[in-house]
């Protein structure tokens, strides 16, 4: 399936919405507008014509393993090569260890165009990027000297092994051990699954970072420690060592990102380096399991935008019946389905869904940025908050938006060749690895508003209510912000509920998260979507001479606004059932 | 995966909602209830046993096309001739051809069975029902008398042959050709895409209905004839005479249902055989398309139920983490999943939303054997507005509940070996074909509501009011009752604005189909679960020995009326948003 990144919105949101420029200057990158834009043009020229076209041949081909070795599709390894050599690897990467520094708002950017246009092959990069982040933050001294540099350039890869067979959710029940030895280093072993890129061919050294148990450490969460576990030991000089006793024992088959390889891996005895300190390492762990979150977050929405492009395409060219109130294009054999209101509804949905998740996107990378790059304890806060809800909410609209690029198809979405159904069984791993998504609305409501007392969402509120009290005052605009004011009133209100009834029954926590998650992310999207109009109304206001442009902001936000936004009410009336009706069932009265 | 019918449900449905053995009785077909639970159990025992364990297989190894001949995935000619020996082809067919002339009250808890065990088996006998019917309708005696006794015994399968590459939606785009010949047959000639059953090797003979062109025929809708093509012709005795011109030129790669060989059949001047009058092909195929489209409900609800048993299943022995508010199995390492509010949430409203639908399901069959067998004509204005609403409500909850039991399953949803995305894929076919949802909805609003000014709805509306109203002199029933009222008054106004609306402008019809369609089911729902409930009270009340069951049926209730019901709001809203958002946008600013 062709992509091409849609640039003029990403400009749209980085520049004009978040001010990129002055964001750059403030965190003192050097980067401006034009360096900006220039490398948004180059990356939407490697992903459009070097990534994009391997996407469907390797979901067809998916991964092999062969005697330990995992082959990944055709084209992947060359196409890793130039991003390696390209620098997109290094994008992101402390400077200090020749990354290029690039803020997150940015490089989110380019994150989205690598997904939308081969999910499979990002993923390989993306735990890369995570791996640098808690190297850079915890490793030791010797550790980030040895390892930090070849992870920084892409040269060798990362991975996350957290989960074993018996512990996903809850990895208070890992069992992998580690045995100190006297060079202090560390024996590991244990099984790990579900480990993406854990075997490939892409990179010559794949650098694990693994959750495991000292002998003496305490159970559950608070006696799991973090090491670093290599395919093959460093040298120091950056050559590689002997092999280390790690292996993959078997590929999983999945419903889609075939092309990425999901590994059991075996650790007997292999050779580790602890990262930071003992007992420590699920803080550890979470700095990277954090930019994981967001990062699978910014697949749901290339996904997104990917279905949203071919269901456009498609509904532009499909002739089929004739529009509601007569021929639109009478010259042809039938109408283009784009006419027909249903087709746009679903159109529209995607696009609003798409735009909506890139604003928030964006706007949690602006805060990650203050939060990594000046120790910015507001910006942390926020971050903390809007993480679940980014991860949470966007991965589910990602599957609704490929889903409705199916439907948009007909009988077409659901063939192979035609590429929608793919981007289906792609995204629906979004919604699960990272935390499921349960996971992430407990984690907003348990420890993001109750651990605060809702004090961050309260900010959050009052930063959106003055917003959206400015852009009422524009006569243009006012009808726009008042459905947005009244929600954000009533957000205000629900979390004080939800804040009350939680306190009162701890098992309303899980009762109402989910919804909650949904509905908070419904309001703040309605409030980003304001936060646009008033941006292209200004852009009106002063001539622009890209008047469709904004004018189709104003559409989108009116759109958003009249037939998504209800979805809220849904979601608070559900909330509002409470506890009670989820509990009184025996666990064995569910079937009989 | 293993699949149990849910047994004690079907017979809930049947005999306590819907009083089978009275329906029998004045169909005159002389099954009691203690035939039917036998026939049940039978079918219970088939499907758990024979087909259940062909389902994963039949995904991995899909159709093979080997010099115009398919080959089915292993086991599947085995157990579809066991399906023929024991009878269950011909369940539903007519008696004067040798049929059981079961009820489909009774026969469809047997086709959810057939497809909640293995979709892509059921995929060719559901069909070839659809062309009994159609045949027996519409069919000279002659037809009928060669072909039809073979289709009703499964020994021949039947397909239906509509959609061509440029008509899918849009059958006035046919291009299909059929020439008179001298002896009164036709020779046929064009090319059909999508064709289920189209050639494989579970029969000796397959019947082909094909809509297509006589040479003088009017353009559009109005100029298709319907031809009977069979694969081998019939001789008159029984035997198979001459090899006809048609013929698989590929099959399709799907999604899912890969089982199901989807065909490109080529008709290269075959023998066909005019069913029905000439230029009236669509309303002798509509015979076959009305059933296919209450199958196609159906199978939303097979899937669904599968689903739901996986989730459960595993929910209740998944250990991870522990209860909120404290471990509630504390001799174990973790609580059972099933103890946590949100996997209790997705396992209701799994629960909820498939006992909905089979209610909806079987409300709907027992209308059409009135109609049908008794030729009913209320029963046939019933049928002509279910029937949309069953398409295209339970095929969307399909998709929901099989994603739910993904979710549910964590990680190991994405897995194959462990069966739940599989119902993921196959399932999604359901939305699209038979006639997309979205056309469900148009037909919906179109046809069955603004055709009749309302009143086939109101007349639904009545009949449900006045069970909320008897309900709701219960005492234990009152509480459960008032939000089921409400939502029929909502209901009742909401249609008569959106006739009001669509009478003013023709491009409301599309801007308000689908969320009415929705609104319509979920409040359609709420009164079956009222009814359900009213049931189940009934029992209670006469000191049932099951009172586990029957309480269940209570907690279920409340919980669709508080968790699931909010649903309504967000649809209502949204189509109250009107047409005007969906129709600003030039089709050329959808994108920049």
């Amino acid at each position: 399936m062709s992509y091409q990144a849609p640039l003029r919105d990403m400009r749209f949101v980085v520049h004009e919405l978040f001010d990129a420029s002055a964001h750059c200057a403030a965190l003192g990158t050097g980067l401006d507008r034009e360096l900006i834009d220039g490398v948004l043009e180059e990356a939407a020229q490697f992903t459009a014509h070097e990534l994009a076209p391997l996407n469907r041949g390797g979901d067809e081909q998916g991964c092999r393993l062969d005697d330990g070795q995992v082959t990944t599709p055709q084209g992947f390894r060359a196409a890793y090569r130039q991003y390696v050599e390209h620098g997109w690897a290094s994008m992101t990467g402390p400077q200090d260890f020749a990354g290029q520094g690039f803020p997150l708002l940015v490089a989110a950017c380019v994150h989205e165009m690598l997904m939308s246009a081969c999910l499979s092959l990002r993923i390989y990069s993306g735990l890369t990027e995570g791996a640098v982040l808690a190297l850079h933050k915890h490793g030791s001294p010797a550790l980030q000297r040895d390892y930090l540099a070849k992870l920084v350039s892409g040269q060798w890869t990362g991975t996350m092994c957290l989960t074993e067979a018996q512990a996903g959710t809850d990895l208070a029940l890992l069992r992998t051990r580690a045995e100190p030895q006297a060079d202090g280093s560390y024996r590991i072993s244990g099984s790990k699954i579900f480990i993406s890129g854990g075997e490939h061919d892409l990179a010559e050294n794949i650098i694990h970072l693994v959750l495991a148990r000292l002998p003496d450490a305490p159970t559950g969460v608070k006696g799991i420690s973090l090491f670093l576990v290599p395919k093959f030991i460093a040298n120091g000089d950056g050559s590689l060592g002997a092999r280390n006793a790690v292996s993959c024992g078997a590929l999983e088959h999945k419903m889609g990102i075939k092309g990425a390889a999901t590994c059991v891996m075996n650790f007997d005895g292999a050779s580790g380096y602890l990262i930071g300190n003992a007992n420590q390492g699920l803080a550890c762990m979470f700095t990277m399991m954090n930019d994981a979150r967001f990062q699978v977050g910014l697949q749901g929405l290339g996904i997104a935008e990917a279905a949203y492009q071919g269901a456009l395409r498609y509904a532009r060219e499909r002739l089929q019946s004739r529009g509601l109130a007569g021929a639109v294009a009478p010259a042809q054999a039938a109408d283009p389905i784009i006419v027909h209101p249903d087709v746009r509804r679903m159109l529209l949905t995607q696009k609003t869904l798409v735009e909506g998740a890139r604003m928030l996107a964006a706007y949690t990378a602006l805060q990650l940025d203050n939060e990594q790059q000046q120790h910015d304890s507001a910006a942390a806060r926020r971050t903390a908050l809007l993480i679940p809800i980014l991860k949470g909410f966007v991965t589910d609209l990602g599957q609704e938006v490929a889903s409705l690029g199916v439907q948009v198809y007909g009988g077409h979405g659901y063939i192979r060749e035609w590429g929608m159904e793919q981007l289906m069984r792609d995204s629906r791993i979004t919604q699960l690895y990272e935390g499921t998504n349960g996971i992430q609305a407990l984690d907003l409501v348990r420890r993001k508003v109750l651990g605060d007392g809702g004090a961050e969402l309260n900010a959050l509120l009052d930063e959106c209510a003055a917003q959206a009290e400015r852009a009422a005052q524009h006569p243009a605009l006012a009808a726009l912000a008042a459905p947005v004011q009244q929600r954000l009133t009533e957000w205000r209100a629900l979390s004080a509920e939800v804040l009350q009834r939680c306190h009162a029954d701890v098992q309303e926590i899980g009762a109402v998260s989910v919804d909650f998650l949904h509905y908070s992310a419904y309001v703040l999207l309605a409030s980003l979507w304001l936060r646009a109009a008033e941006c292209a109304q200004q852009a009106l206001d002063n001539a622009s001479d890209e008047h469709a442009f904004y004018q189709a902001k104003l559409h989108s936000t009116a759109f958003y606004l009249k037939r998504i936004l209800p979805r809220a009410s849904a979601h608070r009336e559900a909330l509002l059932g409470g506890a009670a009706c989820l509990l009184a069932l025996d666990a064995e009265h569910f079937a009989f």
